[in-house]
């Protein structure tokens, strides 16, 4: 991960934590945001959650135990809640609470490694999408050789037209420009070719508005599967529905050639040899690709900073999350979207369908 | 690859071959084809292009002078050539003639390393698309534990209905049958989740249409990105925009993986020797995942075979194209699918919209 940070304030930054989401709850949660707080001592948290579970991990840090507020609820939103049934039982959780604590002001962003659904559907009925923003969207962090590409949407909206793609263009560029601090980050769309006559109508259509218009990136045309890992572009802008098949088809292809080749390296005891003395770098090359490092899924286009990790992470991973909400918000993410968006609606080239 | 075969006659068979196609040509084909020869002494050859080219190839191989016609033409599609431009000065090319010679009946399939979308074009010009079928598709075969996974449409449909989808789920049901030697294949159609409720109206309309057939494969459900190369089913069902993205997906994944491997182990002089040691593990994994014996894109639901091989490959791999062709020559796939689609089309279940 990128670890530049845009500062456009030196006030002290608030983050709310749902302490209870996660495959294993505030025992990752609360390391994750000690591990956080090392080299970001201008930050506070609240804490949402059981306080039982939550004191005993606590307990246990160095600096998060004098940088944060627990705020105790015993309701939680469950992994396997469908999101409509969590919703209706959502009142008091600590998904929810943590994300009321958003909307009031008391917290700049809010970080859950609890269920995606239901935060995502809680967080677009709390927050509310931003003024002039059709659909909110979920964006990734993808490794890439020259710092990290920002792909977006990864599964928010199945369906988008034209303009939300344009839309979902300045979301990313805005955090681009957060994430990797760049003026003007370069953005593709992802088609199934590169020739302008190619691909279905919404992403043609996006492309002729994005050579258009003035937004905060550098519109570079369509790019392929092949470049999500190459660097080619800062952000990838794509539907739900290709976002969500190339994100998970890169998760398979990776678990896929790992396992054949651990299969491989530890076949016959010459090559057993030869992997340990290549330990350090395979252990390097591990690293490049740690999963952890691009942990946290960014739900943008709301009225507030709301961070998805994922359930299964540890305490370095959870840290990942916490460090894409701490970016956004001492960027201004959200004031910075607000002027954009009335800027892209004012021009005379792009249809408002709204 | 599966090397099974389905032998439904015990006929001769004859394959045409495009010998201008792809990067290198002649020298590229010819041997490709003699080297399948080998352990498939009953089969002949339609060789297509510039004897003065294809002549000095053949005179080195063993088997395959004595088992083919060169029907000479100087003619020849390019690589560059947009499909239109090529459509128009087709008439006497090697690729087109040996289209032709599928048409007529003196060979019962054609590949070609060229031009694809030239290729695509003029085959359903000349071939037409079967009667019942509404959009012939491009199919591929992925890597997985258990055998090949046939995955379809790759890119040859951007804009699919349900019914189209239907449509491939029969066509790569009778491929999987004649390429894996199973009866009733698996099906599953690639979605961005497994719920019934997810995912476009084309996917979930295809889902409730296959789950209430009787098809040539049994349907499974909804398979994700992460499922492509682990065999959870044998034939993965999409239209052509998710499948061009997710296969250059894979491809761009598993480059970027080899890469940063590459560097890794050749970074310090300790894992240089560790990788020596390891030589034979890495060439075993290596051919594991070799594309070239995956190499072949099969151009289905039209009255005649046409495969299309990658122009990059080398000898070994263009004879992996000439065994799908071969394959589904013997299968007898055309009569098959002709069947199943009259079948199909007078299922109640089924909205004709064609």
């Amino acid at each position: 991960m990128d670890s530049t940070t845009q500062t456009s304030s030196n006030t002290q930054t608030t983050i709310a934590l749902d302490a209870m989401g996660g495959d294993v709850g505030p025992d990752v949660v609360i390391p994750g945001a000690d591990r956080f707080l090392k080299d970001h001592p201008d930050l506070n948290f609240l804490i949402f959650g059981d306080e039982a579970r939550i004191k005993p991990a606590l307990d246990k840090t160095k600096l998060l135990r004098n940088k944060c507020t627990i705020i105790h609820t015993d309701k939680m939103i469950e992994n396997d809640d469908k999101p409509s049934a969590a919703l209706r039982k959502s009142k008091g959780s600590s998904m929810r609470m943590a994300i009321e604590s958003v909307l009031n002001g008391d917290a700049q962003a809010i970080v859950s490694a609890g269920n995606t659904g239901a935060l995502m559907a809680m967080a677009k009925i709390i927050l509310k999408s931003m003024v002039g923003i059709h659909r909110p969207a979920l964006a990734s962090l993808l490794p890439a050789p020259n710092g990290d590409t920002i792909m977006m949407d990864m599964g928010a909206n199945v369906l988008v037209d034209a303009e939300n793609l344009v839309q979902f263009a300045v979301l990313g560029s805005i955090f681009a420009k957060a994430h990797k601090n760049v003026d003007k980050p370069t953005v593709g769309l992802l088609n199934v070719g590169t020739e302008d006559t190619k691909g279905p109508d919404h992403i043609k259509g996006a492309s002729t508005i994005l050579s258009n218009i003035d937004f905060p990136g550098q519109y570079k045309g369509f790019v392929e599967g092949t470049d999500l890992l190459n660097g080619v572009v800062d952000v990838i802008i794509t539907d739900g529905y290709a976002g969500n098949i190339a994100l998970k088809t890169m998760e398979g292809t990776a678990k896929t050639i790992s396992r054949q080749l651990k299969k491989a390296i530890t076949s016959d005891p010459l090559a057993l040899i030869g992997t340990a003395l290549s330990f350090f770098a395979l252990r390097r090359f591990k690293k490049k690709v740690d999963p952890r490092l691009y942990n946290g899924g960014v739900f943008l286009g709301l009225n507030g900073l709301c961070i998805k990790s994922h359930g299964g992470t540890d305490d370095l991973g959870f840290a990942s999350a916490i460090h894409l909400a701490y970016q956004l918000a001492k960027a201004g993410y959200i004031d910075q979207v607000s002027t954009e968006i009335q800027n892209l609606l004012s021009q005379d080239t792009l249809v408002d369908e709204a």
